[in-house]
């Protein structure tokens, strides 16, 4: 590797000893047949208590937050300085793959552990946060640990119940956490001057284009709607083309413009997930057809302007074909732009490393979109095989590990939160 | 009324007489919540014998077939030339309406009782046909009545269950009718003239065109095909439209290349009733969709040619965007063209009672199918509302009623063998 003279060279063991790691948590599961591991479950209490572990080896102190959130920090920093954070999730999704959110927690602690060892001492104190719940799985509501931990968790979230009738609050209970001390897992932002995620990209971008690590820009934000088409069923023999009101034949014009839309824009998405024709039978021409569309932008204004062009496109559709079409909002999320300078420093450690930068949004939802309410947010994305994410066959290679270590390993050591500081006042 | 001055005026009864008769028969059924008449049930022989009575009030001698077919027959006519046959199915679908094919086999009563009433002679023998069995409800086979008839039903179906698992040749001897006996409802060609059926359009076309009757030309031959898109599935959010393989919006472009191709041709219709993404969620890029094609056309030429056209077609779009397209045959039937010289008397008949006289394919199968293997077969088409049928919603007036019992009723009385028999040896 090349880095600047100025800071020491990055151990070649640092994706091994991430990988070791990632395999040893992903044998805690619900399931004996797949990866599930929820959030405040017992087997999210073996996964803090196993990463908890390994932290201390690093040299951390461990202690579990009120909203069963897993932090581990250095100690002998500078303490005029706020900390700075690292981190990522420990829940999984059902039939999960090992690497996402595990990589983003375990891979700094292999790089602590091996400033450890190489006498490297850093002049500010880092934190490294396991969030409990980021997949939203066991309550249907996503962030739980880093919205906590922003001071942006509604309390009624508290009183939501998983399959099977135990609330959030009984849980944390059940997890040995009071439920009335759950909001007082929100952190000061005097506390923390940076929040950095590592994650597996979960998309081809970086694959595609050959390269191991990349910087995000923003954390899109999404609009979810269902469309429901109302045709004329009718007799697929006896009805005339003229004379139809084809429902689905609409809907597949409209799901056609969405794609011809998001693909005349580069930072734009968008995709028909569900389709469902009503009653649908081989010889009868579809009355009634419901369909999702999701669209993802970078950019608010882009994803609101592009939800106002397939308006005005399905309406244009559905006069044509004498057939209606009704939107319903599913979702909507802002945009979560990651900081500027955060994000340079980021670059410039992947450059040190003598990498080229690749800036990229994301497209999915990360705890980085939480934290940077608190923080200023940034994220490296490394590439994993195929895009495949939230499957078994998800995927990544220990030597983007040790890519995305070494830049983390750079970046720890050239971190300038003055800089950071100095370019927020602007 | 406008006829010919050769033969005597249609009794404006026709249409009030046949209502009456739907009105009763449409009592008859399996459940009290809905219309469903199958196949060899006890209302099937509910619905012979009150068939059977109003044969027997118009003059003719009935009989029941060993298909279960319900038979009455004119006597004093010339025997020798052979019989004109009339007729319909007396069975339905589930939660039917009460003209489909019960209109095809009363309305022809209506016309024998009155041509007695007003003692009208045909210098030929007439017979009206109730086929127990088109729509193939009861044991997945359609036309087991007229198939029979014809010489045409194929042994193996006696084995074929019901959902109960009785089998037709069970259900036969449930019936009273000798399961051995079943292909002895075979007729020979030289005892039948000619098979004029008449039914409701369960079209939109004469409506559409404001007019109560119309010829058909010919019964549309139906290729039905399931087609099998495989792309790759992926987030909705982190690949971008560049990268993706949707199986979903390559669906929807082949969907609508079906429908470009039937809007370019008259006598052709495409319609993809079904159409299922597997495993679909509104975060997740299709990764395999799954749907039907059906496709019809009075000229099997011009069907064969539209499939082909669509697998080139298909093919070309799965190629562009990655993705796979499999085929698999569902069902597949020929047309059946309507004798010209039969459809030619229907045609005057029409013109005698100073209408105009439309011709028009049918797109869905008819009894009349199966009887063109035995004999010269036309169609009238009598308008219904909407085109809907197979719905108790199934319409039609009792005007329009009485207008194709003027036309059957001209029909009867102008009916020229010989000149069919000439053309038919051309």
């Amino acid at each position: 590797m090349t880095t600047s003279n100025s800071i020491s060279a990055a151990p070649d063991s640092l994706g091994h000893a991430a990988f070791d790691m990632l395999r040893q948590l992903s044998a805690i599961s619900e399931s004996d047949a797949f990866l599930c591991r929820r959030y405040l479950t017992p087997e999210h209490a073996r996964a803090n208590a196993l990463v908890g572990q390994w932290m201390r080896d690093a040299g951390l102190e461990v202690s579990v937050d009120p909203l069963g959130n897993l932090i581990g920090r250095t100690h002998g920093g500078n303490t005029n300085v706020p900390t700075l954070s690292l981190g990522s999730h420990l829940d999984t999704v059902r039939d999960a793959g090992r690497y996402d959110g595990a990589l983003g927690v375990l891979l700094p602690i292999a790089c602590l552990n091996a400033c450890r060892d190489a006498g490297v001492k850093l002049p500010f104190n880092v934190e490294i946060i396991g969030f409990g719940d980021e997949e939203g799985v066991r309550f249907g509501s996503t962030l739980i640990g880093s919205k906590g931990m922003a001071g942006n968790l509604d309390a009624s979230v508290l009183d939501v119940n998983d399959v099977d009738g135990t609330s959030l609050g009984e849980a944390l209970e059940a997890f040995g956490l009071p439920k009335a001390n759950a909001l007082r897992a929100k952190r000061l932002p005097e506390d923390v001057s940076a929040f950095l995620e590592v994650h597996i990209e979960q998309g081809p971008v970086l694959e595609s284009e050959n390269l191991a690590v990349g910087v995000v820009t923003a954390i899109a934000g999404a609009s979810r709607y269902a469309i429901e088409v109302a045709g004329l069923a009718g007799h697929a023999g006896t009805v005339p083309m003229s004379l139809r009101q084809d429902a689905l034949t609409g809907a597949a014009e409209m799901v056609l413009a969405a794609e011809t839309l998001a693909n005349e824009h580069d930072d734009l998405v968008a995709t028909a997930g569900k389709l469902e024709v009503a009653n649908g039978a081989v010889n009868v021409i579809p009355g009634s057809v419901t369909f999702t569309i999701d669209v993802r932008s970078g950019v608010d204004q882009i994803r609101e302007e592009a939800i106002e062009a397939l308006r005005s496109k399905f309406e244009d559709i559905a006069t044509r074909r004498g057939i209606q079409a009704g939107w319903s909002k599913l979702h909507e999320n802002s945009a979560a732009t990651c900081d500027a300078a955060l994000s340079e420093q980021l670059a410039n450690a992947i450059s040190a490393t003598g990498r080229p930068v690749r800036h990229l949004p994301s497209g999915a939802g990360h705890d980085a979109m939480a934290m940077a309410e608190l923080a200023p947010a940034a994220m490296l994305f490394v590439r994993c095989e195929g895009g495949i994410s939230h499957h078994p066959d998800e995927d990544m290679t220990v030597e983007d590990a040790q890519a995305a270590g070494e830049v983390l390993w750079t970046f720890l050591q050239t971190f300038d939160v003055q800089s950071l500081n100095a370019d927020g006042a602007n």
